[in-house]
């Protein structure tokens, strides 16, 4: 096996935010492999095969691009943000561990990207520069009693808090339910931004006081971020408002 | 007031881990602000002045920086990692509520890097692909108390965690602290890992099981990164093991 896969993350949109080092492994590429509109962010060039896959497959395209890669092809597997977020390397992980023991083998690199919570948080400011927690909203694959339990803990712990994947068309009732929870637990002026499409050209980026959210205010491109109890909101005149989490707790 | 502050994350070393847009940035800026090793990662060239400063002067800094903007120039204040995470944005944004209301009307971009704890996670696998949470362990700006209750929420939130600033020649004894309470609360073959000096020459990572975790494997150039319950290690014949936390709750 003289293979290689990358597993990498191409940022939450904007080229600009692609590191040097997954350009440079995407140049390197024989073969590309990931969900369809990241697979689309690749331009074509001879010499190079784009895999493109649809949603909830993450299992058959991880074994698909390690058999690439087992078979003497460079493999990239592209994910957006960080792959190690939310994203594609676990998915490859799990497909390695379950897989036939050469797969451990392989050249495996993880290389790191923009995830949409630091790119959110730079738009807004810096609501994550404090102590924070990520959670993934979506209850595909875990129940949602352990998403409770997490906001809860998250708020009792006063964390400031970034929120994945809040809302589906599928499963709407998830975030109101986590709302309502934070409702329960934080004080009501507790800044909450909703951050949609980062780093593209229709990007919007909304900061509400926790009493006056509502979950529609959330789509699945939209990135959540809620303050700590110590997050402070600048107010300006030509601005959106700065929102920022001091570095010491007063 | 003509001027523009930018606030960047030059990422944890490695010049390959620069997004483009921090590297524009950079080509456009007239003085650089920063920590002195950060400030040392910039190549100097004709009309660009360094303002290295020491360590724990950040609102000192953030003054002079937004002082030259003011003045109409091009600043940029360089963090390592993400400078919206335990870095310069929040002191920034602390000089800018504290000062004088003129400074609210400043063109301030934060522009994300790559954080060490991605960095550290993708090279040791993907132990942060499940919900976690970011403590950065020094008190010098946060009571003993305040992170002594985070960890236990975290712990029974079952959060994987990334630990910044994990240990000081000066406060040695917090970290021991810190593997104590997660012996209490965490399974005794938990994976930690400690990643020192993350994607730099003499980079090391080193994934120890938390009953044999000692105080002394981690000081301030090491990211520690501790799994959940459902973090899994798989291990190679020929290279390290891989760390990576599965992406459903079994």
């Amino acid at each position: 096996m003289t293979g290689k896969l990358y597993i990498v993350g191409l940022g939450p949109g904007n080229d600009a935010l692609v590191t040097p080092e997954v350009s440079a492994a995407l140049s390197q590429a024989t073969d590309i492999v990931g969900y369809i509109p990241y697979v689309e962010r690749i331009a074509a060039r001879d010499g190079l095969r784009l895999h493109p896959s649809d949603n909830r497959v993450e299992i058959d395209r991880s074994r698909h691009a390690i058999d690439m890669a087992s078979e003497g092809k460079c493999v990239v597997v592209v994910s957006s943000g960080d792959p190690g977020v939310f994203a594609m390397a676990s998915a490859v992980f799990e497909a390695v561990e379950a897989g036939p023991k050469e797969w451990r083998e392989l050249d495996i690199q993880v290389l790191p990207g923009i995830t949409a919570m630091l790119a959110a948080s730079a738009r807004a400011g810096a609501p994550l520069g404090h102590d924070f927690c990520a959670i993934n909203l979506s209850d595909n694959l875990k129940p949602w009693s352990l998403i409770e339990k997490r906001l809860r803990f998250a708020a009792q712990a006063d964390f400031a808090m970034a929120f994945y994947n809040p809302r589906s068309k599928s499963r709407p009732e998830g975030f109101e339910k986590t709302l309502q929870i934070l409702k329960e637990e934080c004080q009501d002026s507790r800044p909450v931004i909703f951050a949609r499409n980062v780093s593209r050209p229709d990007e919007t980026i909304r900061v509400v006081p926790l009493d006056q959210t509502t979950a529609d205010m959330a789509d699945m491109r939209t990135m959540v971020l809620v303050g700590s109890s110590q997050t402070r909101v600048i107010e300006r005149c030509n601005a959106a408002p700065l929102v920022y989490t001091p570095r010491s707790v007063g």
